[in-house]
Order: C-alpha cells, then structure tokens, then sequence
C-alpha cells in the first residue's frame, strides 16, 4: 500500500483493484458475451477481456469465429474444465489459485503455451523447475520436449546430471513413456553428461538401450 | 520483476502485465461495444469493463440503458473530452498520465466521484493535497465543500491554521468564488482557527464580512 505524510497526516491510497474488479466480473457474469463448453460444463466469458490477454483468442474471436461464437458454445477439446477455469482465473486476474500443485501446474502450462499467454507460461514452467524429484523428472523432460519448454527442459538435465538422480529417474513409472516417445532426448541427455561422468554414462548407455 | 534462482541461474517471471493488456484494448478498440459523445468527440469502450470498475456505469450500462446504449452514443454531458479520456484511461490501466497538473486532477477528482471510482478519487485528493498554495486554496476549499472531499477540506484547513496564508488565500482571484458559494465553510473555518489565534482571527472576521 503506499502511503504518504501529508501536513503530518498518514494518508493512503489503496493498491491498484484492477484484478479484483475484473475477478469479480468473471464471477458473477456481468455482461458475458461467450460461453465454452468445457469437459461437459458450461462456462461464460467476455469476448474482450481474452482478446486482451491472448494472442490466440483474440485471433478465434476476433476473426473467423465471431458470427458463430457469438451464436452458440464454443467447444474447447483436450482439456479438463478445472484447467479451462484456472486458465480464465489468470487472464482476467493476472494471477494463479493460491495452491497451484504440479499436476495443475503441468496442465496449465500447455493451456498457457495454446492460448500464447506468456507471464502464466513462466509462472507454471518456474513451479515444474522448482519442483523437480527423480518420480516426476522423466515426466516434466517428456513435457518439456514435446511442447518446447527449453527451461523446463534444461532444469530437468541439470537434475540429470548427478548420476544418482539418473539412476533413480530410470526407475520411475515416467521413464517408459518419456524412452517411448521421446527418444532423442534421452540421447541429447546422455551427450551433455558423458564428457564430465564417462564410465558411469557408458554404463547408463548400456542399461537405457537393453 | 519477480527474479528466482534456480540451480544456480537467474529466471524470471515478469511483473504483472493485466493493465498493458488492457490499456492496448481501450487503444485498439477490439470487440469495443460502446460509444461516447464528450465535448464533440466520438470515443469507443467496452461494457463489461467499465460496469467491472465502477458501480454507476455498471448501474447505467446494465440497468435501463443496456438497450439504448447498444444502438446509439452516450452523451457524456459537463465533462471536457480530454477529463473523460483520462478517466477512461485509469478504468482500463488502473493509473493515471504520467503528468498530471492539479488542474485536470481537480476535474478527474470530480469525475471520479461522479462515476464513483474510490481509487482514481483518492489519486486526485492526494495529489491536490500535496500542491496546496495561497493561490489555489480558495478554489480547492469550494471544491471540496461542494463534493464533499473531507480529506482535501481537512488540508485546506490545516494550510489556512497559518493568519499569513489564510491572508494571501482572502488576496486569491478564488476567495470571492468561495465566499459566495461556500459561506457556511468560511464559518466553519474560523471556528476552527478562532481558539489558537484569537485576535487575529477577530480581525480576519471583520475582513471577511465587510
């Protein structure tokens, strides 16, 4: 809050209400033009509002799909309403839920990535990077790589780079998938380590690849 | 701007950026769904901001000119154009022009009040508390006496506790403007001065009301 001395007097001006004028619009509905059908609930919007905030929405709404949007829901595929909500909590407030866990976190990254909204990508790919254990790590790489999350990305070989952090990410249930589907980052990884650790990496080489 | 250390390397996450966001949509005027007639000029807005920041556009907007407003211009009348586009300014960015001379704060201030926006209110009334003069006092003093500015009335009668200011404010191009419209405040003001100053106040007095 800043506050000034005037003749003596502490006075104050409140810190800026912008973000919980527009919460509460968001909230109670007030002059919504848009509706998304999400993971089978029904959720309104203001046409404006996610054309300021994203890139990609304002692209969608603005362009091709203003006639047939302003008509009917709109259907949003492959992701789960709570991750649609969140998503809208942070365009119109500027801010994530106080308890953001990973799970949540990983799903609003790709929702931040798809709707190109930037500051929600580095808040969530800051939460993934602070939160790498050897149970999770395989799943953030596969993440990471997929959809071009370089910190993320470079946080996870980091990780990697201690062999028995290695070792205990080969263990893990993400392991398999991340071999299956991203081969070629296991092969980046073992490239970025083996000059500093060569006989373990062999190793690992060895048990990665039998 | 948020700065985090992870593994040694600085990241960050940058500062809020909601009120950019929102003052490129009043500039750009995408999806805007208003329209104001000011002082002969024409300016767009958008609905479900302005109800969102201020519970009288919020009242007019959605109540019983929601209709009316969609078809044809508002008519803003007793407001200069340039009043009502730094007000519309402040209700999309939360901040005011980086140069704001007590003049137009003096206008915003009532504009502010009129639309009921408490944080451009209290801006404006720190701003002109900040710049009280013997030149300005009178002007401010009627101001405040006639919107009920309790806090800009307090200062003025803090900066008029000195005889030799409150001499040079009676010299003002404003005294007779106050005088006239405002009598009950002159009152006001010498009972609050009349027991530290007794004889100078007696005087003062006579001069007032010859």
């Amino acid at each position: 809050m800043n506050v000034t001395v005037i003749h003596g007097e502490e006075t104050r001006v409140h810190p800026s209400d912008l973000h919980w004028h527009l919460g509460d619009l968001l909230k109670n509905k007030d002059a919504a033009d848009l509706t998304f059908q999400v993971g089978g609930q029904t959720l309104s919007a203001h046409r404006c509002v996610l054309a300021a905030r994203s890139s990609v929405f304002k692209a969608e709404l603005l362009g091709s799909m203003q006639e047939s949007s302003a008509a009917s829901p709109i259907e949003i595929r492959d992701m789960e309403a709570d991750v649609f909500k969140s998503l809208l909590h942070f365009i119109y407030t500027d801010s994530v839920r106080p308890v953001l866990d990973v799970v949540m976190a990983s799903h609003l990254l790709v929702a931040a990535d798809r709707y190109n909204i930037m500051r929600l990508k580095q808040i969530c790919e800051e939460k993934l990077c602070n939160h790498i254990d050897s149970n999770m790590v395989a799943t953030y790489l596969a993440l990471a790589e997929q959809h071009g999350f370089s910190r993320l990305k470079e946080a996870c070989f980091q990780f990697l780079a201690s062999p028995s952090n290695l070792e205990a990410m080969m263990a893990s249930d993400g392991y398999e998938h991340l071999k299956s589907s991203c081969p070629s980052v296991l092969k980046e990884l073992i490239a970025r380590i083996m000059p500093a650790e060569l006989n373990t990496a062999k190793d690992i080489i060895m048990a990665m690849w039998k």
